[in-house]
């Protein structure tokens, strides 16, 4: 596969003609409206506009691009492998799968689940896992905006090979502005606090982010707490590497605290219910006073072994329905979850999009307004059908900065070109199991 | 639309070729298998089968069709309206929606919601609402398997004209031996002791369902309390209407020696995870100790109105989500809920089905192995995948009684055949909202 042009699409001109419903943001939805884009923004929205390839979007709602914001796209290879046990438990289950694991089978498997989250509307992701060059390569062969970058060890930075590491990683990134690098530490209770030192020294040194586990079971904080004193937000904070760079990714025990210090420092939290839920970790993320404190708070599906889906869509229907169950209110709903897996996912991104307006990039979706799970379907309930019933398979659509990089049309296509790799994948995952 | 017919089917044979997987049951999956249907039955599984219209499904999972065991159809019309408050809130304003309700209204809801349930792999569903003669015909018409029938009120028990009314309803349904009466009672704090009385009197002598509403919030455990000084299933038994013709949906609220007496019975319970956690209601159904005591627990969407999904996979897999998040552990999994929704939903309605061998009835799901949610794929998760990973859109055709009532090749075509039908159900919205 060809790698997806960035600079060739500079001129192109794309309309999307008369849309049903257009899906601003959380908050504005409009009727029978045109968007023209233009390389790789958006550059109108209105009525009667035109102009290049004109798409007609009579049964389409088009919404922003959807970012899984915290993922492990090769974990793909492992979906419906491990479904039982704790997460600790499950955790023992997994690290020896991968063992396995070279970096083909990553590239392959992470190829894999980038072309499925395109098919579910998802334009962006935000990854950790092994051989992080193997699903960049991917990255670069499948159009998807992506976060992505090398996992500091003890090992690698008693080397003194941290830098060296994140400089190879962002050499290999240049002339891709749809791709960044992050770095990424597994968790608290895998390294020294020298390596979490060190990541963010080079996060601050290169302008990158800083992407990490934090509070995820119950075990974690006893750990923590024991060896330090302190819960992992307060043990982060002491350590003087909290900041807007710093991505939290689960948080599942948290307390109020804590909370402020993420609010003060300006850090991102990502919310993983379904992986949590499954993985039966059992906390009580507190997202309404999270987003009351306004930290920006994004949604991720976590990797395909705990999820096991890769659908945003479900994904933020579970946020809201862990929520109301967890606390017996019904204050967490359509909005706030569509602006947390969209607007907000952009955030942590830091680029200008989740919401359609000029000069945004253009990562947009078609949804097809002929599925029944999509009606009844009028301005009012739109937000809703697509919180609480829409599925990653009512996808029409998918843009990237300007490009169609998925479209239905090409998915039996897209099966039949990738029958070899599952059969090599499968032939892996047999010497796993 | 015509009447599906029950009649002229009795000799049509069909194979369904080389299936890739056939899911036999929660544990049975075979591979590369035949499946020989006669009329509305299987009538033998194995390889080498042939004979009457044969289906390629080489790129099939073939499994028995789903039971939607707990729903209101006609509350489609009502997805996406009312997303806040807490049930007996929520109620309310749902309440003073269906003041505009019509017979016609009803009718047209009810039967773009079977077309729903069809395409997502739903073979029959229990049914609790207003007008049931006209879900009635919706089901007719539709092909789908459903369990219905009126709903007593102490007005119509006080007037004398319950009998009546539950006569002629079965009446109604001569010829159609997919469709079966049951008598609805909304909840125990809707009518007085003498209905629930009348109902069950009823259930006996004409061999049917009950089918009602208990224990779905805290406030309700509460009345009953004050008012009876028995928690709601005790009074249930009090009353001596307790059998294994009884339906108790919801149940979020619930202790152990109720479940005794639920178990001790034979009645059923039908949980509704999502519903249950949209509106708040916060209970912790203990699923696990249920399964175990031997009670057999069926799985329900709920109504649109509250769940907003018609989608039953979904609901299989938030099921495992909610015991693993309330229980702080993993002890139900994927062959639980995929029992539930199926065997036990069949075991409900009292029909030979939900499992796929000779002599039950052909009510089968073929879903899409091209689809990248449901890969990687082998035998070994198989089942994991259809559970954690599939959703309606998976399903490429639906049969009961052996009749394909519905294929995702007539998808554009049903829109484009109830636009009208859209139209008029948006009018009556439009009147609510």
């Amino acid at each position: 596969m060809e790698v997806c042009g960035e600079e060739g699409m500079a001129g192109r001109e794309i309309t999307l003609k008369n849309c049903r419903y257009v899906v601003r943001d959380h908050k504005v939805i409009e009727e029978n409206i045109d968007i023209l884009i233009e390389g790789r923004y958006i550059v109108d929205i209105g009525r009667g506009l035109g102009g290049g390839d004109e798409i007609d979007c009579r049964e389409a709602i088009v919404l922003p691009g959807i970012v899984n914001a915290h993922t492990h796209a090769a974990m793909w290879i492992f979906r419906g492998l491990f479904d039982r046990g704790e997460l600790h438990e499950w955790l023992k289950n997994v690290n020896k799968a991968e063992e396995k694991l070279t970096p083909r089978i990553v590239y392959l498997a992470s190829k894999i689940a980038m072309l499925e989250m395109l098919s579910n509307g998802i334009t962006a992701f935000v990854d950790m896992y092994y051989f992080p060059e193997e699903t960049l390569k991917a990255v670069k062969e499948t159009g998807i905006r992506a976060a992505l970058g090398p996992v500091l060890t003890d090992e690698v930075v008693e080397e003194g090979e941290s830098e060296k590491l994140v400089k190879s990683f962002i050499e290999k990134t240049k002339g891709f502005s749809r791709i960044k690098t992050v770095v990424n530490v597994r968790s608290l209770y895998s390294v020294s606090p020298e390596t979490i030192r060190e990541a963010s020294k080079l996060t601050q040194k290169y302008d990158l982010d800083i992407h990490m586990h934090v509070s995820e079971t119950r075990r974690e904080i006893y750990l923590c707490k024991k060896r330090t004193g302190l819960f992992p937000v307060e043990y982060l904070n002491s350590l003087g590497v909290l900041n807007k760079r710093f991505i939290l990714a689960h948080l599942g025990w948290v307390t109020s605290w804590e909370l402020s210090l993420i609010k003060d420092k300006n850090a991102s939290i990502v919310h993983c219910p379904a992986s949590d839920m499954k993985l039966a970790t059992a906390g009580f993320f507190p997202l309404r006073e999270s987003l009351d404190f306004g930290i920006n708070v994004g949604l991720g599906t976590d990797g395909a072994a705990s999820n096991n889906s890769l659908d945003m869509f479900r994904e933020m229907k579970v946020a809201v329905l862990l929520q109301r169950n967890n606390y017996w209110r019904t204050d967490i709903g359509e909005r706030d979850v569509f602006r947390m897996a969209i607007e907000n996912g952009y955030r942590i991104l830091n680029i200008k999009g989740g919401v359609i307006e000029k000069n945004n990039v253009a990562d947009l979706v078609l949804l097809d307004v002929k599925d029944l799970n999509l009606n009844p379907l009028s301005r009012r309930n739109v937000l809703s059908n697509i919180v609480y019933s829409a599925n990653g398979n009512n996808v029409i659509a998918t843009f990237v900065g300007g490009e169609i990089v998925y479209h239905r049309e090409q998915k039996e296509a897209i099966y039949h070109s990738i029958t070899d790799t599952l059969e090599e994948i499968q032939e892996c995952i047999n010497e796993i199991a």
